[in-house]
């Protein structure tokens, strides 16, 4: 097959471009990075327009996406292939042993911000779309590149763009690349995402902060009320106390019993990528399950009275916590921020005020796994990696992909061609570079198996 | 007596002069304020030596103090007078009516920082002593002044002045006016401090900040377990549920419960002035019983994971907290610090690691009551209020009052001369004009009665 033997003529080059692109220190976080997201988009749309793909740079309401078409026919299906160039910032810098802008080779992996998440990945993408191309002037389906700027930043404007663009955009399936095989040569697909609704609660006692000696014992104290609060938001069981909490809670069935059975799993190793001092988690289920298949209730800040060195002995006026909830089929983020609430006014005492505020959230996601997409991009996996994939589940959320379901009516394909210890957000991050190669020849098998899902649309 | 006909006449010189006291911006907590710190050190020692008491500024690990001795006689008792020249930082600095360091007299009351807390307090004391210098030449009491510069910002190197100065400050009885009176017209004495006792407690979980997608439900969130903590330091009512923690509080005694039952409080304005949605305390306690004669458990702050704006989520590699506990007689604040930490290691989980840091606390104080002291100063209230005082005692804690009875060995009177609404610590402080006179007057009566107390060394 032409274009697998032109990714193969091609790898030093590609590589060689891969780093070009993991040059680019694109953080969309920092300000001070702002021409440097500019010049990456430049080099992407470019690299596309190069390809023979009508590519345009898009304005949103923050940093720029990239988005790249190129249409073969009515007659075959449209991929939607979704990627990011932004980076994490590379901080902590004393911790990378090679600058994080200076794509460094060693032991089979290349090192570099963005190396993996997600230049890597969706380059590799683009490399088998070069290669049908360069090879065979055509594609077996139709391609739509969305390659945005601010995945790394929440994706805040990227559901209005879709909504806006949701014409130029419209597809047969989306296909996105920015997660990890379960492990080395052990290739997978993930079929499911939980969902995500946050709530801020703050409690408010004394208008003011009041001398803990002078008053201490007569007023409620707004962070002893506030752990109190939070504290039974749990029962002894790791259960979560909400009322109605669970009511929606899907329960697995036995397909997906038989898939997590088959999936390796060391609770020693896992407790070692954790660096805990040891699990923890809801009674009745094995680890997997917690993280995959359980909705969770975690503070993911709190504040409150005074922080800094020594003591200063006040009850404070106030302390607040923020709390993310993951959801799983079939919960609802509007509807559990509701019930959470409820259950908080419920426990509340008078003696403190309770302002909840509920912030953004999204849904849980269930690819259907009997769906001829997924058995198209199993079958492209097993081609290429010599084995079945091993089909997982994310702990979670990536809020596009209910995008695409709600408003393009579309599934993802979920893909991940790094590795659980590709040091992803954190200082030293690497891409196998094996990955990258199999991942353009895996993306060439795909589309042509993609072009022969019939029912299309 | 000629000392008060003194008093009487100099009234108007002394407000005066007590205003010029008030105008140096003695902030001990601001650098920038280091040369008023001094000049107003001066201004104390330069006072006192006017008249012809041997005074000096002496050098401690941080803000001078000033000394002053008068001796009259091995035969007559020695009190040492305590008192501070510092004063809080005036912020927020829009609240004020008028400016902060420029005294105003209106409707009766003095308004500038330091008024009442402490410098309108320690000079009614050190016009006392002039009164009974410019008219008798003499003094029925010998008398040492101790006015330090560090009282607003914890008295740090106090306790070691004293210990290294101890033969110096030799003396019978100690005397303290720093607080308030119960309200007007309604002289009080203090007859008892609660101790305090501090620790931080920090729960440790991964060994940075852990996604919450991927990790969320299956390792110890240390906020949760924080809060899970904290919560169960109290029981349902109001007690504190660390084991022994009640063992050494002492029983009221029917005199003391007679005391509290004479003095008016009226729940609605005590709320008022707490500013609080409800009141909130151990079950089966009056809110003077709660803040008077009960121990306490407070968080003073609290900190952990993410908190800036909008959300992040993780589960975070740390949380903690900083807790005060007041405590009353004989309550002893290590062995509470000890009893504190077995029982947060006994009910933290092994899922995340728990340290505890143990800081500064100081003992309880209790008068006895029965004192040939406290009758002469209840007797010099009467004389000079047309009442007897009050006895009350004092939610907060004044380590120096300990250091007095364990290095000096001796007992301390602690007048208050201020008014509960004086706003110490607040905006637009201020100090009854009435009362900056009559603590003159009561002064001078009191030094006369403390001359009768046969026994002393």
């Amino acid at each position: 097959m032409q274009p697998l033997q032109y990714l193969k003529d091609q790898e030093a080059d590609s590589l060689a471009q891969l780093k070009e692109f993991v040059r680019f220190p694109s953080v969309s976080a920092q300000p001070e990075y702002r021409q440097d997201m500019k010049r990456c988009a430049q080099w992407v749309a470019g690299y596309l327009s190069g390809l023979g793909i009508t590519s345009k740079i898009c304005e949103t309401g923050g940093h720029q996406c990239v988005y790249g078409e190129y249409s073969v026919s009515d007659k075959v299906p449209t991929v939607l292939i979704y990627g990011h160039y932004d980076v994490q910032p590379p901080d902590p810098l004393d911790l990378w042993k090679t600058p994080p802008f200076e794509p460094v080779e060693k032991d089979g992996w290349l090192f570099g911000r963005g190396a993996d998440d997600d230049k890597g990945q969706i380059f590799a993408h683009i490399k088998a779309v070069e290669a049908y191309l360069k090879t065979t002037g055509s594609l077996p389906v139709n391609v739509k590149f969305l390659i945005e700027g601010e995945e790394e930043v929440s994706s805040n404007n990227l559901e209005l763009f879709v909504k806006n663009n949701a014409g130029m955009l419209r597809a047969d399936v989306a296909l996105i690349s920015d997660g990890s095989q379960y492990g080395i040569d052990m290739p997978s697909i993930s079929y499911g995402l939980r969902g995500i609704a946050t709530i801020e609660v703050k409690v408010i006692g004394p208008d003011r902060d009041l001398h803990s000696g002078r008053f201490g014992g007569s007023v409620a104290n707004p962070i002893n009320m506030l752990c109190r609060l939070i504290s039974r938001l749990h029962d002894e069981n790791g259960h979560i106390a909400i009322d109605g909490f669970y009511d929606d809670v899907y329960t697995a069935g036995e397909w997906e019993k038989q898939q997590f059975a088959m999936l390796p799993f060391d609770e020693k190793e896992y407790l070692a990528t954790t660096a805990s001092p040891g699990l923890w988690g809801e009674k009745g289920f094995s680890t997997l399950q917690r993280v995959w298949t359980r909705p969770t209730l975690d503070c993911n800040g709190i504040t409150g009275g005074y922080q800094g060195e020594g003591t200063k002995t006040i009850i404070p006026s106030w302390a607040s916590a923020k709390i993310s909830m993951r959801l799983v089929p079939d919960m609802d983020p509007a509807d559990i921020c509701t019930k959470a609430e409820a259950f908080l006014r419920k426990i509340c005492p008078d003696s403190v005020t309770l302002v909840v505020s509920r912030r953004d959230g999204c849904k849980p996601v269930q690819v259907p796994v009997e769906s001829p997409w997924l058995d198209a991009a199993s079958s492209a996996i097993e081609q290429t990696f010599g084995r079945k994939p091993f089909f997982k589940k994310e702990g979670g959320s990536i809020p596009i992909v209910e995008t695409f379901k709600s408003v393009l009516g579309i599934d993802t394909l979920l893909f991940g061609l790094g590795q659980p210890d590709s040091n992803c957000h954190s200082p030293n991050e690497r891409f196998l570079i094996r990955d990258f190669h199999r991942g353009s020849r895996m993306s060439v098998v795909l589309m042509e198996k993609l072009a022969g899902v019939r029912g299309a649309r």
